[in-house]
């Protein structure tokens, strides 16, 4: 009769390290064991702890945003078995809800070191630095950012289900190839299989090492998966439609972020937590082939905050960069530059370009590809709610100068 | 006392080619004459001409798309100098409306031959195709495009104030050292000036030659004033912050569109039309480093139409090409395929390709930088308002196949 | 091939008193002689002269209110047959567009004399008054309340079909009855049928006088054709299900408004003008007894301004008036407490009572019925869009008190 | 640093029934004594009991509903004391949370029997009726209204501070007059102070006896301190201010809705249950001189659902009643007969008409004063968000009548 508690599919152990704990995982694999089997329609919670297994602290250094172990990141929840669901099929998740667990109303924004991580803007702004996140109820402020507050469109920032032995070839073929081709970059351009600080759920000896070989990282999203998507507004009340390519789906999740911006910008950006989701599942069968499904389709949920959209500041950029040079209808280069607009604004009122690089991450700003084909432009916008500031910010109202502060840094 | 009709600031004559009227222009440069002068908080109405000076006919072949002389399009109003502004300031553009012409409630979008200016998908859709658009009040429909029908967020694409002899120059060799470095691909990859078709509004003899040899074409937007940027709610009631470059401004605006998806990406992809634009001036002096301006900013208006967010059906797209290539952290590549996917799921209703090209390029689609730092990938979306359909294209909804006419072709 | 202008079904002429124009008329009454016939799916523009018939002045004074002559008002374009229309359909209406005039981008809004006319408020406010509104594209302004400024929702004050002999006998048998009950109150609760000023289109001698002892007045909105229904979003994009009572249906439209507030507080509130309204018809055959309709249903359009409901400040009432005495469940009591609320909240920045009057019955205010069961004691709300205002009216902000002006009144 | 939890400043007990428990009171008077004190800025949570204190079961039956005991119902968590608040200040309170309670995801909605509570339209609809909802994450759906799914609005129906002495002697004069008025209705026209199941919290003795004499119900809401207002959109994001009337504030909240249609129609109508509330208070000083305040402010949160205005089936209604009474203005009768075309017109798709004034009463309805000075009647809508509804109820849509089940009724 409905009356009864929601069943929790995965509770997490706060006092134990991530990599101890059979119930997560942080590689792709189609073999990693499933957790347990979800029936169809069953509505379940499941436990997330944060993308960095809680590497990161709530104090005021970046001194472990710094030397964060990044082959320990993006630790998943799952695989669970959904019943019935089978390769061809797609997997329809439901968000009924993402929250931050009932006693760590907090969270972090990282800007990662050069050296270490990276992100979209690092030739500019090289240095690691935090900012911690409180939430109040729907909203969050941060004392590393003062003056701004917002409602979390909180949602995870990844959700999908195991790929095959032959999906998972494809995956490590492809990428190999663009590391192969650029060895002489001075940045890494993919992170190929990685054994070290694998960590393969409940897996077995020779499996354990079997996965750590072969594993996809969880870095990237893909096509064939979805996966790490980053999609800001997967929130509270979406559906989402995954393709299905192993017996029982294999389903995992986890890098729930409380609010994240268009794009990510800063790597790290979101505002990362441990939380937990609650989630619903049924299988379409034979999905894929009858919506031509190739990647993961979605439905945004109803309860999104409302901005009007007279309400956003927006900023444009083009695909010309810093030094005047121009490219060829490059939308990345052109992003990049609108987020630099939008940082040369802002700073006006007294935060420093990191604060605003972690802000212009972690905020529901809006990341449009404007226009695409007027070469050899491409244009993008940022628009940015301006009722996140405490203060003014149209163009009309006088600047006056304060002080924001600092986010933290690490100890040099 | 306010009982007076708005001045219109420029009548385009409809029996006359584009190129004969002095009012109008299409190259960027410091030294096109002005046409006249509006005050501080003068409100005016300004004609525009479609983009193709009206080379397109209300039929259905698309001969003329194939046929379109590209040195001929883009024609601006103007340029108008505005009352007391000066370089370094800032003008302030409110859009107070836009309309298409009384008499002529109709508009057209365009798919190019891939050897006639092409588009985002023309390696996998080169033929040229064409889509008539009726309106009605504030909503279009399309013989060409059966069952869709939505409310236009009706805007011009292209905006800005002339640039110095400098940033001319800037402009011509940036773009010229592109050119220069792919002088042996296949396609063009930015559109150098070019005398032929050049027009310099009423600008006389030598005038007229040093324009078109010099002037930068209007394809392209670019950071210094914005130009064809292309934004698809830069509607009624936004507010434009342009930098100003040359004394009065010499503003300019054309390319006027019923409707417009994110990034535009068949090239003449919106819904393009003639019509009035009604527009309020202000100067805000020095508003250049005032607000660290280095591109347009700008607020949209309050009246986009509302489709919830639980109303679009979103599309993912990451940096892996259809042959399987792995690109880095490449937004275009994701865009690409981002609208692939979208076709593929909508083509299942009897829509051909090109129907469906030309349909995401004019209807309001939202396209999101979703992810841009998990490398390799970066992460694109595309929502899809599902209300434009009259008949039920949600996942769960049983896909019925019909007979959905086709758009325009040329004739072979 | 839709290429060529919509039809105008009607046009008014400017020079001549509406009581001359025989596709004027200003009762109800089924023998009204139809000014044409519309087809099924055609799309028409009818013109509209303003509800007062062109009495009021675009000056400043408020004489023209005082001494308006209301049996002359309310004048309704049409009725219009429409093909194939029977009763006990249902006439489908579909909102394309509506504008002021091209010419005449002003209209206004009116407190009527206590003694002629009245309105929500007038035991408070007796005296007339009135505003003048200038419209810029689809914002308003006026400088009789200044620093105001919105968005028009635009709309049809009154639509509606004409009703047979004897649903206007129940009605002048159910209003008679409500005059009678109440003779001897001291304010008119019902308004007759009227001879003085009834203007019956284009009927001739007999029909003329039938027409104007029987017709029904058009102030009041009726449950059985809607009419004067006074619905503030009833704009473009809107579709509106009428009942059909008589053989082609007789639609009759008019009372425009560039914006109105819910509840239209002060009787002629709404931002009043004459203009043009774009039309869709269809007909739902038998549609009455299959929607179960006794009273208009209609599906608002897409595009209301978009204040994000975080950006309304909402007051408060209750069913106990001003002398402290209680009235039990009565909303229409409690609703005229929360005006008065909002107006002494918005006196204190420098307004007059009279101009905030104009203004809440004019701006796109939100009424809602919030509780109607608790005994004794009804509660509504009125939520005011604080983006209307151009200075800052949340209840953290500093009050300043500026000079206002003044709205329009009259001499004495 | 703000990384503890959020302190609970009220658990309720779930083993004692309500007037067992100290924090809860239901009555409203000066001297009920306070739980405790909350600090300036400071957040906290308070637990809420339902507001039948626990007397309505999650059953198929409804005999609790005819049954119910109507003096023990209301109960109210606290007073507070905040810190600092003194008679004339404002009390800002931010809503940044609600919540059911974790392991009681369920609701319910009641129809009162006529003779023991009744409701909006009880002369219709006469029997007691029962539903009950089932949360999963923001949505609620409802085995005895199959069909419909909806997120909640979720809000307390109840908040606001004590009244003094004075103002308590005046709400029991007004209503006491409107009560003698009334003495042979054959309906309670408003509740008198009850001594029978009163519950003075943590009173003692003489106390207890004084406040269960003069305490005002908590059924109405009132102008001087809101209470019962019953807004359904004081949702999480909210904040309110609320006026101040003796020293520290004494503070209390209760009644929480998962949701709440406009007018709350059926009395107990709103989804009903016992939850957890999350606030932030501060204190204006002199606040109410300085807005001007005689009832409460407030301004509603960011993330209220969107159905975008063209979701909205919408539902007219006058006043004129079912018998063909015609009423002056009357928006009480027109919002009914509004409620009535609303029910008339769902019935066709198999639900029975309590199944109707049960969704109507809970699910987010807008109900708006459409005009109310067009004499002799009033116009009201009711605005339906057509997604609530797993099936087409468009006009448009073919209408199939379904197995829709039953709401619980009593026994009898």
């Amino acid at each position: 009769m409905g009356t009864g508690r929601i069943r929790t599919a995965l509770k997490i152990d706060r006092e134990k390290p991530a990599w101890e704990q059979p119930g997560l995982h942080n590689r792709w694999h189609p073999d990693v064991p499933s957790v347990s089997t979800i029936a169809q329609n069953e509505v379940v919670k499941i436990e997330c702890i944060d993308w960095t297994g809680g590497q990161i602290k709530n104090d005021d250094s970046a001194d472990d945003i710094k030397n964060v172990d990044l082959t320990r990141i993006h630790y998943l929840s799952g695989p669970f078995d959904i019943e019935s669901a089978e390769p061809g099929d797609v997997l329809v998740v439901e968000i009924q809800d993402v929250q931050p667990l009932q006693d760590e109303p907090w969270g972090f924004g990282g800007i990662f070191d050069r050296n270490n991580g990276g992100g979209f803007l690092d030739e500019i702004y090289p240095k690691p630095a935090k900012a911690i996140w409180d939430f109040e109820g729907i909203f969050c402020s941060s004392r590393h950012i003062p003056g701004v507050r917002f409602p979390g469109l909180i949602h995870p920032g990844i959700l999908g289900c195991a790929p095959t032995a032959e999906i998972l070839a494809e995956w490590n073929r492809r990428e190999g190839e663009l590391i192969a081709a650029n060895a002489s970059a001075d940045r890494d351009v993919a992170k190929p299989p990685e054994p070290k600080g694998a960590h393969a759920g409940a897996a077995q000896e020779s499996l354990i090492e079997k996965i750590a070989r072969e594993g996809a990282r969880t870095i990237p999203g893909r096509p064939e998966n979805g996966g790490n998507a980053d999609i800001k507004n997967l929130s509270r009340g979406s559906k989402i439609y995954l393709p299905i390519h192993v017996p029982g789906a294999k389903f995992s999740v986890g890098d729930l972020h409380f609010s994240q911006g268009d794009g990510e910008i800063s790597f790290c950006g979101a505002i990362e937590m441990a939380g937990e989701i609650t989630l619903k599942f049924s299988v379409l069968k034979d999905g894929m082939a009858k919506m031509a499904m190739k990647s993961p389709i979605y439905i945004p949920g109803p309860v999104e905050p409302h901005f009007g959209p007279g309400r956003y500041l927006t900023f444009e950029g083009f695909s010309v960069d810093d030094q005047g040079k121009q490219y060829y209808l490059d939308t990345t280069v052109a992003y990049r530059q609108t987020c630099l607009r939008a940082i040369e604004y802002l700073r006006r009122y007294g935060y420093n370009d990191y604060q605003l690089y972690l802000l212009l991450s972690s905020a529901p700003v809006q990341g449009h590809i404007a226009g695409i084909v007027d070469i050899p432009n491409a244009c993008t916008t940022m628009g940015i709610p301006m009722d996140i500031f405490d203060f003014d910010v149209r163009p009309e109202a006088e600047v006056v100068k304060r002080d924001m502060g600092s986010c933290a840094f690490a100890s040099s």
